[in-house]
């Protein structure tokens, strides 16, 4: 990679094509492995480009975060999207619904509450349609979800089978608890007590005459790390493309399976840091997901071509500065370093393109086409 | 501002033109108060419009904290601009000098290092242009600068001066180790530190015969709590124009203070948290300017309309939602919530556009010009 990333303008985020292949062959072997659909998560990368290479690698379909994320996957031809994110707002389903239908793309959509299946209802129920919905279960993490401790979930299929409009599509699950795991094995517990809990749930579904077509789990640490997956039939991991050092540091992949990085330039130098021009505004301050602390810095920094790899630690960011401490290293005004950041999400989500980079040290621009899709 | 708010898609960035125009009056009043120049910190808004109320307000020029950044004000006719970065790249120095020659625009850039004099001087040779350089002063964040307690200011001013195409136009500081301040007083006695230090440090470059046109500062805690700023020509405060939680935790604002916030719908509910549409993609997850962790949260959230003013903590978020702890308030899924962030500098870079809001509760959708320029 040397000549081009070291003339190009930064900050840049580069993605390792070599790495982001083999990561996305990974997934599909997982899947396959375990006889499961795979379904990426696109907010990690919101790539068309991407999200077709993994159409290719064997994947099922996609999952989007939101309304307006979905729009330029649905636009590009992805024919098959799972919106996880429980939609309430009637004219935020309305509009989605009527761009699916001009591109036919299947669409699935989730709920956890009466007000959301309501709302597709009557969007689905305005346009003569009929709309696949999930019920999304509460496995740990305590954000969206039915409590499955209950008979919400029963329920809720209920009211969605019920309604002409709608057809029950199964349960769906996000174990992003996983994310504050200690250790692997904590990791593999949680994969097991998902998967119990989405089997317990599926079968009192089932109980009630109501046929659960899908049972739809996804996290990069739970798809990785889990000693087995029988009964689950689709998988929504996302980060997995690009990994990073969360995932590092739960023990889901190695420094040498993340494929993106962010390119900087040191522009001063004083005695403790070496200031790139990569600060919040390109690296966030994201220490981990769903607001984990996880890890104490912003990034490990090494320097670009050097073959030491010494670590240098990204300390502390501004907003368009990182501090990296040095160490006593002599940092160079001008040298470039090569930054792994803690969560590659929020990183590309800050921005408009990234150099996809061959290890022939050529490289193509790609847009990220959801950047900055606010609602 | 009911009605509209009510009904517009969330998640929004919403600015109250009121609260707005007196934080842009307040800060004229305080720079002709001290009789310095006011040149804010467009950082903070990224917005033309917004640049232009603080130009017809009274202020002299704008900041900016990047090349790409400048552009669209360039582009705008403001015309006085000072990239407030040691911009170290040679192409874009060019590329920045020749879009303000195109313009007209009277830029002033910085160095704190000999490879950034070489390289300004290397692309104003290049054009037959003389460009004006500010030398940069480390007050104590310990970021960017030249160490005031050796003689670097004045070897640095003087390479510049020795330059035909570069004028040496002063010394400039940013005290943002401000933002890690305990108390008001520690803030302001970071304020007269950066004062004298500025003072002595002009003094020094004077006594080699060479004149400090202008000593300038800027953060919004040393600008609004001070002991006076006798000396100091001009004032760079920059959040100011929309205030967040890190100045109330100051002491700097009040809440009523605080312009901007983000309107955001509860999409989900459990028996501890009401799940809302805007995560660390929208709120950015800063806890302080600088990687401090001034605050435990995230957002402080309220509801929309709600004459109580209860405030519900944001305690945690993930990328598309916020955790926001409801204490047993019956919040409901579809309503909405007025979030208080953090930082509004990272929020207003995570969005595309701002609801600018006025007392008859009509907005107007205001463009955010600079967001997501990259390098």
């Amino acid at each position: 990679m040397k000549s081009q990333l070291q003339s190009l303008s930064t900050p840049l985020v580069v993605v390792d094509r070599a790495i982001l292949d083999r990561n996305i062959s990974k997934a599909a072997a997982l899947a396959g492995a375990v006889g499961a659909k795979l379904r990426p998560h696109v907010k990690s990368h919101k790539s068309v480009a991407i999200a077709k290479m993994q159409m290719r690698a064997g994947a099922h379909g996609i999952t989007v975060s939101k309304a307006s994320e979905a729009m330029p996957f649905i636009e590009a031809g992805i024919p098959d999207i799972t919106v996880a994110y429980p939609l309430v707002d009637r004219r935020k389903i309305g509009g989605l619904l009527d761009l699916a239908a001009a591109h036919r793309t299947l669409l699935t959509l989730i709920a956890d509450s009466a007000h959301g299946v309501a709302a597709i209802a009557a969007e689905a129920t305005a346009r003569g349609a009929v709309v696949k919905v999930q019920v999304k279960v509460d496995v740990g993490l305590h954000r969206c979800g039915v409590d499955p401790s209950t008979d919400a979930a029963e329920d809720l299929a209920r009211k969605i089978a019920d309604r002409p409009s709608l057809r029950f599509a199964g349960i769906l699950s996000h174990a992003g608890h996983a994310y504050m795991a200690a250790t692997p094995e904590a990791v593999r517990a949680i994969a097991l007590k998902e998967r119990l809990t989405m089997l317990e749930v599926a079968d009192r579904i089932e109980r009630c005459d109501i046929a659960v077509a899908s049972i739809s789990i996804g996290s990069t640490p739970t798809v990785w790390l889990n000693d087995g997956l029988e009964g689950v039939t689709e998988l929504r991991p996302g980060n997995y493309v690009f990994m990073d050092l969360t995932q590092t540091s739960l023990g889901v992949a190695a420094i040498a399976e993340i494929a993106l990085s962010v390119v900087a330039t040191v522009v001063s130098c004083n005695d403790t840091y070496a200031i790139v021009d990569a600060g919040s505004k390109t690296l966030s301050c994201d220490r981990g997901p769903h607001g984990s602390t996880r890890l104490s810095g912003y990034g490990q920094a090494f320097r670009l071509d050097s073959t030491d790899n010494v670590e240098l630690p990204v300390v502390s960011l501004s907003e368009e500065h990182g501090f990296v401490a040095h160490g006593g290293q002599r940092l160079q005004v001008g040298e470039r370093l090569r930054i792994l950041p803690n969560h590659a999400c929020t990183v590309v989500n800050l921005a408009r393109a990234v150099a996809m980079a061959d290890q022939d040290g050529t490289h193509e621009i790609w847009p990220v086409d959801a950047q900055a899709c606010v609602s």
